[in-house]
């Protein structure tokens, strides 16, 4: 399979490296704005070749994976159009997928049947192809959003693509996808980054940093995550992200209620509940 | 030195392993509520020996440690009073120390000399003697926090036990600990356990935290840790733990009004400065 990789990060660099890796490609031609950032991604054999022109790149490629910034993804899409042929695959790793079906619609008029929008729930809090590995998707989940318009051939193949990275696909709707995302990994990071610039603000925050422990590292740690990609996530999600954040100050509400009144037996359930849930759910 | 431990969990436990390492100690005397973690500790070679009476525990030691729930320590100093002589040194390991001092207020009356409140800044998200470790102080803070009564020579020597651990101590006022552990420790504490109890509401949070990925992981890490002790925390540093939230909810609500609006360059300057100050002072 020759793949055009549009955007050329630790995420789509990763898939390049997992995609060798397990012989599912031996080509791979790159597109991405800073010429410096294709070289070392040649240089660390991550891609074959490269292009500035997002066209040329994708010129003869039998599944093009944007791996861009989903703001930047329309305008590509405007660019590499005629490019395009009845069987290219088109996919994405964007973080949110109904921004993405609306921007391949107004790229591309009718979706077409190529078409299918994917998320790796993967990724570290670094980011550019010198942080990119292989092994980055191993046993992660990559969720696949295939619209009305996908035909079967493309989604197995997109399928088939992540499975050789090491990947389990699951498959969801577009609207369910983008909630789950929100609620698991969107509102998180924000609360995380809301922390950290609180306490960056206070006039003593050297102080307070020192004193931070472990848990204050881990919790805060995604709080060193890219902000352009989670300015561009907050705004392409917005609806969800901003439901969640109401559902939150709601709770937030709540505990500080049951402090405020030393409601010392509800303070505990809620404690309890939590520790539970994750005890079952997540280690 | 004769140590005396009431209450042998993770911290005491490691604070025991800890100092029989380095040699400062080869008698430590546990007392704790369940005789069967008392037994657990005596297996682990932890403590020497054992009493279920506090006060025969405390006898003839030249340092008690509190390291027992915060709520518990009132009821503990009152009973162990008669034991104690003007040469013994009284330490504790809570997490919060304005409710510590009142507690000795009320249960000593005049402060004695040899008290000197302290708060080991490590643990982890597990509890009971069977999770401790000699290691979990290294290079890690100890934050004492001296009162006017407290005298030099127990200053000194409880700096000492804990540099014996192999952490760095620290001094500074009751009040500003209790700040400073309220916005680096308590309030992300806090926000962790409402995420997590607030999708575990979900009716679909099976669903939601199956699809959690790493960084959810991390960022939730901390609402395992002990719903007893967190109860305690939440209502005994509370009046600093509320001025915390409070800052917390309105700078949020600050950050949902840039996503409703979208003020994209208010977003990427707020996650910005939050990375760059978490890439500066944390790791």
């Amino acid at each position: 399979m020759r793949v055009a990789l549009l955007g050329v990060g630790l995420i789509g660099g990763s898939l390049a490296r997992a995609l060798k890796r397990s012989g599912w490609t031996t080509s791979i031609v790159g597109y991405a704005r800073r010429e410096d950032e294709l070289q070392k991604a040649i240089e660390l054999g991550v891609i074959d070749r490269y292009s500035l022109e997002p066209e040329c790149a994708v010129e003869g490629a039998d599944v093009v994976v944007l791996c861009t910034p989903l703001k930047a993804m329309e305008s590509l899409l405007t660019q590499i159009k005629p490019a395009l042929t009845d069987q290219t695959i088109i996919t994405d790793v964007g973080s949110a997928k109904g921004v993405v079906v609306e921007a391949a619609r107004a790229a591309l008029g009718e979706l077409p049947s190529g078409f299918v929008p994917a998320h790796p729930i993967a990724g570290t809090e670094k980011s550019g192809v010198s942080a990119s590995f292989a092994e980055l998707y191993d046993d992660r989940k990559v969720i696949i959003t295939p619209v009305s318009e996908s035909a079967d051939w493309a989604v197995n193949a997109v399928r088939a693509m992540w499975e050789a990275t090491g990947a389990k696909v699951e498959s969801m709707s577009v609207d369910k996808h983008d909630d789950v995302l929100a609620a698991t990994s969107h509102l998180p990071h924000l609360l995380a980054f809301t922390l950290v610039d609180l306490l960056a603000h206070n006039s003593e925050h050297e102080k307070i940093f020192h004193y931070a422990a472990g848990g204050f590292r881990d919790f805060t740690r995604i709080a060193s995550s890219d902000p352009v990609m989670w300015r561009d996530i907050s705004v392409t999600n917005k609806a969800a992200i901003l439901n969640n954040i109401e559902q939150y100050q709601t709770h937030l509400a709540t505990l500080k209620a049951l402090i405020e009144e030393q409601n010392e037996d509800e303070i505990l359930n809620f404690y309890q509940r939590a520790k539970n849930a994750r005890d079952a759910h997540i280690e």
